[in-house]
């Protein structure tokens, strides 16, 4: 197992021995009756580091967001969200099913930004008339996984926020790796998490906690994500075991994210001069590249890497993705180029055509 | 009022004298006891005529689209719509509300067809994965309203009843105007329904009945109907009233919608050469058209008709609807086109940019 | 068929003729839009008989108690019904379904009310608690079906509204017999309806209307009213053909309800002297009465009296049924009588143990 | 805080040195993608315990109730529950909410059992006509909190049972104690199991674990609940971490419950010899008791018993409930029985009527 270079998400990061040890260590409660210390003090640390009044803890970035969305948007409300992103494509609709919440997907552009006029248009219906869905919340994610991890700036942040705020529409964050686009953009997560009205976090991405993820917002919103959280049976007993694990990922694991995001441009130098290889440049910890070799189908290549030690994914619309991460060095990286490498060695029998 | 040209919409057509003799005449009995005898008729005669086998009589399209959304997607099942349908547009989100249902809109081309490389993007999800929501239902609109009124091809039809069957998934029709597109594609209603799992028809659109709409699939999808219909309210005691004006609406009023066509074809030529103006040659019964002319914006230019007597409305991306029916004569187009020409005559101030 | 005594339901009533030549008669619109005149002058009139600010429109009792607490109780909230309601026994768990609400169904005693201090336990939860659903509605039904056709006295609706005002919980009524109510006590259906937030009215009972319901309240209510209704796909088209039926049932088929309750206490009487049958004393039109005869189960005593034109139905716990209504005279009621003395009559041959 | 006798709940029960190194050691994979080799030994581990096909990780209780009940009810199905049981009173409502599932909630008998009449009226609908909610599935729950904590008798559970394979309605056992209800009826956990279509336990009271639940039973069944869980939110990514935990539960902490039971026994021995104190001896880890002192509420004794350092809490009518487990030795027990009889010495100054 020690020789794989598992690239196919950050979700696979292993706890460090820092969080195991904090686990082990973390004076406990039972949290269903809010009498967990540690996990209070995860709750606290999370809402300053994202600069909000109040965060409560999830055992899941699903659950965060569909918590998220239950709070915003009231039954029959309308959720627009982009049709790329992980809260509508991977969510199961969730928000339809838990919530009687009508999903707006509206396309993403390669960076995972939504056109404004999009927003507007889903936002601007006539309120007072039945025929249409009440538009309740708009969802952004920074960065948008199925748009290359590319992450949202903060003027197009504001701009969407303002517009939100002018049609009295909620604006949700799904920050599930909010701190690799803090990184990139060098800003602080606050920043970027200022103008929405909530946002969550994913402990258990490039942060490498075991489980968890963290929503944040206003005193009100998180008390009313209490009550949602309880109902779809996320509250935990003796949670801050999870939460000590949580606390090192905030504490100690968010510089290192600079580092994930040079092993992925490493990877992208290195595939980009690949035969039969496209990609765009990584933005963070994300490279997305697709292969053209009549030898290969998008599977067979997947498939083929993953006989060689290297493990990526299919990611939607026929292409690879790869991830960086804590448990992928420098060195595990240059072994997957030259896997790449060694796939696309040789003559190619015919013209390029899209592997699918 | 009998001055007024109303264009917004074929709903408002009144019942017949025909329709109200039937009423009163029809025998009765309680529906909700399955024994009215002149809905069993109608729900007969409208799955003859539909070539199902069975059917099923609603107080409004919106809760028979509702019913068969219902029937055909499980809690979380995804229903596969177009961006510009009515089910989606107009329905309130009802099936995410009523049923945990997910839509999933899919852009519609100009002619209402949805690409059917997007809609088996749509359903070619792995089942198996618990991220995905799982496709149900398909449903096209045929004519689609808010794109023109132009009807679906058998060819096309068949083409996405193929796609449907082979990934599963059932396949609705909301024929809400189907009889619209049987006349303008000189086919019969059970020639259009014949690959749909379920169609729904208005009565109460261009075939002038007050009130109620017909369901129409096999039997297994019909009785499952009836319950769903229960629980949204939608069973009515002596529906025969209602159902005595439909037998009418299906029996005498389909061979006239001919009329509405040739006279939205007159409306058309009408305003085809007014300057300022721009649209399509109508398909069926309504004309879409744009005002270009610096003197009015949409919204001014409606009220202005109005203020004349003549009734049109916005539907959607500043576009403006004007519906023939049995109770727009020929005469009263002409004088539609009369008070367009007069809002339009006279010099225009500039160079004109399109009206919001 | 015109010698059947249809002891069934007072939803068998059949419209009377001056209800089809309203209809006929009616000046229509689309009521979608709002536009039909017959509909809001249904509406106004049943808003001023019941003492509420606004009236809507509904196509039946199922959709009015539905939309009620669909607007009374958010997702997750919690109505709280009789145990032996129509609402919660007969309408299909609509608001479960269609609104994320929680039954909580409370003990009936025999007169249909509900002990006050059971609904004092149910509302009396901490709220701040996010294991407990929230309590949003108290749904009485006066007279309630299923416990004998009992009308809530003034007092008790006080007592339970004094109740639901104190714990910020909004009181509904299912008056589906509400007028039957009035006649008992003698008040006016205002009295009823005046502690209650809303009250549903059916039109279609002993008004003899063939179609609809009312549902009324304040203004704010009924506004929310018209938008769960159309979402459940209750909006009608021209709902004055309904509704024109409706005004002549508010208006002419009120007074004589008291013959219907006459015609109950009538055949009450007849029934008490059979050998084998037990009853309570009639308080509207409905007679529930059980049979204990050897030679019978209820099955078979409801077939056996349809057998001979008489037609009654089981209505729970072993109970048979039987309404008096418009279409049931004194002389019908007589034959009943007759009928059900042929088929007691005779030596039983054994105890009389109770038939289920 | 080590001198507090923490009585509220086994809830509170710290996870042991044992369960910390386990989760510290355990090796861990990414859960959500089905890799992760820990909580796969700990589904393998309780499927075989509870005699099932397979089971599945859950983050609390509530979510395994939540989920067995969404696998067995389809939209509009109906899960007919005990009044007094954790599912209906104590998880918000849950399988309404996101589940669009009607409760019907019967009354426990104070064993907890329900009658099975009740449960046989409650199936015995007649699942053809659409008035009714479908009878879907069953839910007990042994022992069960809110009613002494008594377990259900293999021949309840067995009659039951054959009720609901009689009607083809599921049974869920509720068994969050199940370990303490197999401990006081010397049988296995498999034995009280075996009838039920699903299973769920919780691994976080009296086992200790800090954080889990645990759902059983057939394949198909487990399948679909993964289904729900990620839907939920419930899929957590190195769940191995809390499954280490679960794993010693299950092995290691079984045995113990028995002094668990036998210190309930010295605690309720200990109080019935108190003046103004009723229970009844209890049958597991739990006391139930009142207390009749005209100098204390029920609120203002267990103010009085916290001030001395003694946890207890009101359990609904007016009960107080302790609850022993591995964090309650004998000694604590003796101290709590000490702290009782200090607060209830001296005089009473009137008759023992009952405190609320």
């Amino acid at each position: 197992m020690t020789d794989v270079v598992e690239l196919r998400s950050d979700t696979f990061t292993l706890p460090t021995p820092a969080m195991l040890e904090a686990a082990a260590q973390a004076p406990l409660g039972d949290d269903v009756y809010g009498e967990d210390p540690t996990v209070a003090q995860l709750e606290h640390l999370a809402a300053e580091l994202l600069g909000k009044e109040a965060a409560c803890l999830m055992p899941s970035g699903t659950m965060a967001n569909l918590t998220a969305t239950l709070v915003h948007c009231p039954r029959g409300g309308k959720a627009i969200v982009g049709r790329e992103s992980d809260i509508y494509v991977y969510e199961a609709g969730g928000a339809s099913v838990c919530g009687g919440v009508v999903y707006e997907p509206l396309p993403n552009r390669p960076d995972g930004t939504i056109d404004p006029a999009d927003i507007e248009q889903a936002c601007a219906v006539d309120c007072n008339d039945p025929q249409f869905a009440r538009p309740s919340m708009i969802s952004l994610e920074t960065p948008q996984n199925r748009c290359g991890g590319v992450p949202l700036s903060l003027p197009y942040l504001a701009e969407i926020a303002g517009l939100a705020r002018r049609y009295g529409v909620a604006l949700h964050l799904d920050g599930a790796r909010l701190f690799n686009a803090a990184t990139a953009l060098r800003v602080t997560p606050a920043e970027i998490a200022a103008v929405a009205d909530t946002v969550q976090v994913c402990l258990s991405k490039g942060l490498c906690a075991p489980i968890g993820s963290v929503l944040a917002g206003d005193a009100r919103a998180i008390s009313a994500a209490r009550r949602v959280r309880k109902m779809l049976g996320g509250g935990m007993r003796q949670a801050g075991v999870v939460a000590a694990c949580g606390i090192v990922a905030l504490t100690k694991m968010t510089g290192r994210l600079a580092d994930d995001h040079a092993n992925a441009a490493r990877l992208a130098a290195g595939l980009a001069v690949l035969p039969g290889i496209t990609l765009s440049p990584p933005a963070t910890n994300m490279v997305f590249f697709r292969v053209h070799d009549d030898r290969y189908t998008t599977c067979s290549f997947i498939s083929a890497a993953r006989d060689r030690g290297v493990r990526v994914e299919e990611l939607g619309h026929g292409r690879i993705r790869a991830v960086t991460h804590a448990d992928v060095s420098a060195a595990a990286v240059d072994r997957a180029i030259q896997v790449f490498t060694e796939l696309l060695a040789g003559p190619r029998t015919g013209a390029g055509e899209e592997a699918r």
